[in-house]
């Protein structure tokens, strides 16, 4: 399939021939040979015209929280409000062990059998940074393909959320209705992230889940004074929230969209939302800007041919830090 | 006077000439002329076997928390126990301001006028990072110089406290017998690099000291399960403590300083002062190496050329960010 094709099965094509050629342009995107790295960003060129008009949600959480049993209902519910969903996963395990955890179609029985879904795993090998981009890239198809909500999950552990944050609209932490959990977002800097948070599972222990959303709540109200430019504690700008719901038994997905609405129509409003979109597009480049710059530094051969010796010097205390890195820029800055 | 002058001055110097060329040195590492960085570079690597023999201990706090009364008891005791400091600091605001808050040697009035102190208030423009390397090399002229404790101080807000963590052998935190402050040392991810923390004015609120040592205690032991390689919560490895102290009423000084013995004790026997060393000289080798190649790059006449265009179609969606970093980096590896 050529990558005109591949643009025409996305904008235009059946839902099936859309499906196979939104597989085929994600798997174009996520090779590293050249030859295609070229003929995917002619893709991305052409696709970007049609992006922007879906809601990206990020949704974040510990492993057993239930993010997919809410994922699921989720999009189900959205489906029936005549919504299309795709569901992509940033995994970080998969950057170490080439598997993936997320984005599992098995895991989501109903909606991965669902015409109006689309699901794709985690990209399975690379960093972290390069499993992002393959993520937000894949997210543009998506987008071109009409999907009205991209769904955007990560296990809440290590910096894949900040990562997540930094591609999406709105970032959504679940918690359990437990307080050493709560201690453990807080201290990554992940419930500053968050836009909402929601506490699942609450029929299991409704008194404790009760106890953890005050608990939540007050900690937010106590960050937000500091850092996030999204929100506020009072103004036109966003108060971040917290709500409770029982994925398993269908409780408080309603009222979930219901809050992501009134987000989205306050961030719409404000000027926000776009802003946000603009710096996230600005940061995505400066960060494969230094990812480049550090992989270009590491291949030149004056610098290959120094660093083992410089390193060792360094760390023996032998040559500051500080002189090693100037004799290598210096080295850097020659031609090879 | 010359680099040999001040190298002369600064191990074999009379008190007067050796405090005369610490500064004089200083200033030279702190300039940011291209011949005046040549002569420093000399000057650091004919001191540095002389360097590594101090200890060096990072404190931090919020304004207010008493850092400068707490950092004068503390340096006149360890004078009265034989032993030589300096104290040095990195101002965060004097990065922005040019003005310097911190290291002011008013502040500290008995320790300023002792001779077997030597204080240096915060290199007072330039980036963070720019600052941190300037007080990095500042802290080897004062061991070369001889003394026994390096002190580097910064205020509890931002980035700082990473970057004196990342220089120093200890760091400790100051903080406030209450909650609130507890909550956002933790959002900022400082709690968990601290290997001490210091409840300091105790005496006002005994009950209230006591009460957040507890608390810290339990966050610490939650914290300490993730994340530093230095602490362990068994083992031979260090768990971080939590002190009662009042620096005013000059309490609790000499049992912060037998911690800071155990500590530097076990951290020799189990190789980790070394260790911990070796990964700082590293990472500040490649935190100076990131940064030229940044700088370096957006002094690139390609880029230079073509950056404002792209960032404004990359902001606008007009193109990928990857498609746009791509481009960059492609243009930068042309010669210039």
């Amino acid at each position: 399939m050529t990558p005109e094709q591949m643009q025409d099965g996305i904008m235009h094509g059946s839902p099936a021939v859309r499906r196979r050629s939104m597989a085929k342009a994600i798997t174009l995107l996520e090779s590293s040979r050249a030859d295609h790295r070229d003929q995917a960003d002619g893709l991305l060129t052409a696709l970007l015209p049609h992006t922007g008009k879906a809601f990206r949600l990020g949704i974040s959480g510990v492993p057993g929280v239930g993010k997919s049993t809410f994922i699921e209902a989720l999009g189900l519910y959205l489906i029936a409000q005549g919504l299309q969903v795709a569901v992509l996963a940033i995994d970080p395990s998969s950057t170490v062990s080439g598997g993936s955890i997320l984005g599992d179609k098995t895991r989501m029985e109903q909606l991965s059998v669902n015409e109006k879904a689309y699901i794709r795993p985690s990209p399975s090998s690379g960093t972290l940074g390069g499993v992002a981009e393959k993520t937000r890239e894949a997210m543009l198809v998506c987008e071109a393909a009409g999907y009205d909500v991209v769904i955007i999950e990560t296990v809440g552990v290590g910096q894949s959320e900040i990562a997540v944050h930094g591609m999406t609209d709105m970032f959504c932490v679940l918690q359990l209705p437990n307080a050493g959990d709560d201690l453990q977002a807080i201290k990554k800097g992940v419930m500053e992230l968050a836009d909402l948070v929601v506490i699942n599972k609450a029929d299991i222990d409704p008194n404790a889940a009760t106890r953890a959303q005050a608990q939540i709540t007050s900690s937010l109200r106590l960050l937000g004074m500091h850092g996030n430019p999204d929100h506020a504690t009072g103004g036109a700008l966003w108060q971040p929230r917290v709500l409770q719901i029982s994925a398993l038994l269908g409780q408080g997905v309603e009222g979930f969209w219901a809050a992501v609405g009134q987000f989205r129509q306050l961030q719409t409003a404000n000027g926000r939302l776009q802003l946000r979109r603009e710096k996230q597009a600005l940061a995505w480049m400066w960060e494969r800007i230094d990812f480049g710059l550090k992989q270009a530094f590491r291949q030149h051969p004056q610098v290959k041919a120094l660093l083992p010796g410089l390193q060792a010097e360094v760390a023996a205390g032998r040559i500051a830090a500080s002189t090693a890195a100037r004799n290598l820029l210096a080295a850097h800055a020659q031609q090879a």
